[in-house]
């Protein structure tokens, strides 16, 4: 393999092979392909795309570049679940559980917030004492003895991944839906499970804003593994304000709670639901209609909410927050952001909102910061109905008022009123699965 | 500036201003810009394009990155040229001293071959004794009394450009119009000249193949230089087949002398006088056809040839060789390669026969390789005519039989035969210059 000769022929729009592309990523995480010359094929990639045989055999070639998971000694199938990122998406903290209760398992890596987005494990940590960092056994054992475990991504799987994230990050790379899929998947595929289950989000807070884009997303992800043999299917979801009330960490968890427990806001419901009845799909539980069903009757039974104070208890968490959220600690500060005028909340932006919890402490300004796990909004309205002006629109939480300045400032910002009702959007897009794309 | 800004700006399709250019080549000399983020902007620019004023922003800051040559000592005109490089292109011996002879100066720093292209400096080291490595003071001393000087490239000149170059050498990013302009010719502002004529060559053996992209490069190098106000012209001309009869160093040189001293090939006399007719004009010596007539007279009463010989004393070269060729150091093996069948000789190929004469010798397979100076091959026939089987069709020179093996494989690669004529292509398509196009 010359590289030379691979960044010309992409450069020209020609496919490079699966021999080719394996050796490229043995080679770079060798230290034998220098950035120099990796960042000009990736960016030669962004312009010109990669096949979907080129797009799985990248993704093989990173899942083979680390450590491999195997849960094959556990029990059961085992249902990985994945979200593109979005605010006030706490959906994993509820559908792991549904899934576990229902007789599957739920083992999970998660990732920390990125950029306006929250991530699981920064929510789970606002619990007093819980663990993300386990071994690979404890992580094995936790799941086959409370059907799930969620914990923070090993550095040694997907290598290779790891090391081009980095440098796709400085270069103008990210953006190219091949790299953004063979990411995804490669830790996918490392991570042992038997199936996944994608959240493409779409919308102003989520990195495909079009549906377009994130059917092409969806539609990659799923073809790579099909590829792989790796039952994958994935879910289009809006984004364009938060999911649900809460956006910062404890915030969710407790909102999450509500969920398990047969109350919380009807969108994170409604979207909970559908995520976890397509996972017990996946599964082989049944059709997605008696999937939903049965997802359904986790939460109403409390079994769902019994798993996740399981598997709190014994990845070291205080379940005593789970149980009475009000013991979660408290922010210092807060603020009540009221509505300018009356009218139609036509919009509130989610990216918006979520860099307004970043300011109040909730997210990271730079990777290693540390965070306030209170800090954070929470919606007391949602977008579509009508709103009078001086009526809250929003609770703002912080360890101070400097904080809390910032962030309100932010987040009037997010905030978009309109004489007319805007046309609705729907929830849930569709499905995108080995059979193709399912509207509605 | 910030980096990740300008390569997501440019990526994009948008335009980078003259100061983030400035910044750019300013902090990657510096060594604050990593190769990895430059390679990602080079291959966007590769995709992208860059307009004209970023072309000539891009220029002048290269231009201004090492030292810059001043020649303003000198009295008279000093007209550079530059060739974008072809197969048994020895202009520059013949253009140079012509332009001497006719009063004005002819300055200029030449390149090495470089893969299957020849360069005027190994030419000139073909000539026993003579120094190429001048100082500064030695090069403006030797312009200044002779009317002409050629030696090497100094590093200290644009050192941007040379940094650049070395990265897109090994990205697969040298073959972007902006980026090849702004490279020649920020060297060219770089070297103090009063104006330069480029000599754009077209055809299988040249960098550009199609007249599209020779006119597309030489209007912008002609745009560039209006910006910073340096008068250019350039000339499109052939490069299908070698240019004159001669490619190999001391056999090149021996070619130059004979235009000079009145004979030589049809081709190359005629390039060569209508290169030195551009220049005298950029020189502002009259008309084109009065300068072509100078040119010409230059040649027919011996005062070029004597510029020649007077500059080759000068740099320390033993003037025995231009007064007779034939006292060159012979290559100690020659074979004739002949015609294998009867026919039209449509097409010998300028690269492939530039690569079998560095097969021959004549050229480097690898940077810091040595030359050898006799080595080379001698056509006796040009392309479009008759030829029958049996006849000698080239003479190859080389140290042994073993290099003429495979310069002989190689070299009967280049030789295509057919029944008919091919169709006839122009030897100079046309001029480009400040006020635009002109064709024939």
């Amino acid at each position: 393999m010359n590289m030379y000769d691979l960044i010309t022929r992409k450069k020209r729009g020609g496919a490079l092979t699966n021999e080719e592309i394996s050796a490229l990523i043995a080679g770079y995480v060798a230290g034998k392909i220098p950035d120099y010359q990796m960042s000009a094929l990736l960016m030669a990639i962004y312009f010109r795309g990669m096949t979907t045989a080129e797009t799985a055999a990248l993704t093989q070639a990173m899942a083979a570049s680390g450590d491999r998971i195997d849960l094959s000694a556990i029990p059961g199938k085992k249902i990985d679940k994945h979200s593109t990122g979005g605010v006030g998406d706490k959906t994993t903290l509820i559908v792991s559980p549904i899934v576990a209760a229902c007789g599957c398992c739920a083992p999970k890596m998660s990732g920390r917030g990125l950029g306006h987005t929250g991530g699981t494990i920064d929510k789970l940590e606002s619990i007093p004492g819980f663990r993300t960092d386990l071994s690979a056994e404890e992580f094995c054992a936790i799941v086959r003895t409370c059907g799930l475990s969620l914990i923070g991504q090993a550095g040694t799987l997907a290598r290779a991944d790891k090391l081009l994230y980095a440098l796709r990050d400085v270069t103008a790379t990210v953006d190219s839906i091949p790299l953004i899929a063979s990411s995804i998947m490669s830790k996918k595929l490392a991570c042992g499970a038997d199936a996944v289950l994608l959240d493409v989000k779409v919308g102003s807070g989520a990195f495909m804003k079009t549906p377009e884009d994130a059917y092409a997303l969806a539609e990659t992800m799923v073809a790579i593994s099909q590829e792989a043999n790796f039952p994958t299917a994935a879910l289009i979801t809006r984004m364009d304000e938060p999911l649900g009330c809460a956006v910062g960490n404890s915030l969710e968890v407790a909102e999450a709670v509500s969920v398990l427990r047969g109350t919380g806001p009807d969108d994170l419901r409604t979207v909970a639901l559908s995520l976890a009845a397509e996972m017990l799909h996946l599964a082989g539980m049944g059709t997605r209609a008696a999937c939903r069903a049965r997802a359904a009757q986790a939460i109403a039974d409390g079994t769902a909410f019994d798993a996740l104070v399981r598997m709190t208890a014994a990845q070291g968490g205080d379940t005593a927050v789970l149980l009475d959220p009000a013991r979660f600690p408290q922010a210092r500060a807060s603020r009540t952001v009221c509505a300018p005028t009356s009218g139609c909340l036509a919009h509130l932006d989610a990216e918006t909102v979520g860099r307004a919890a970043v300011l109040l402490g909730a997210g990271r300004a730079a990777k290693g910061d540390a965070i306030d796990h209170a800090a954070g909004i929470l919606l007391r309205r949602k977008c579509g109905g009508h709103i009078t002006a001086g009526e809250p629109l929003a609770t703002l939480y912080a360890a101070d008022e400097t904080l809390l300045d910032a962030g309100a400032e932010r987040f009037s910002s997010a905030i978009e009123i309109t004489d007319a009702p805007p046309p609705p959007s729907p929830l849930i897009y569709g499905t995108v699965d080995a059979e193709g794309r399912h509207d509605g």
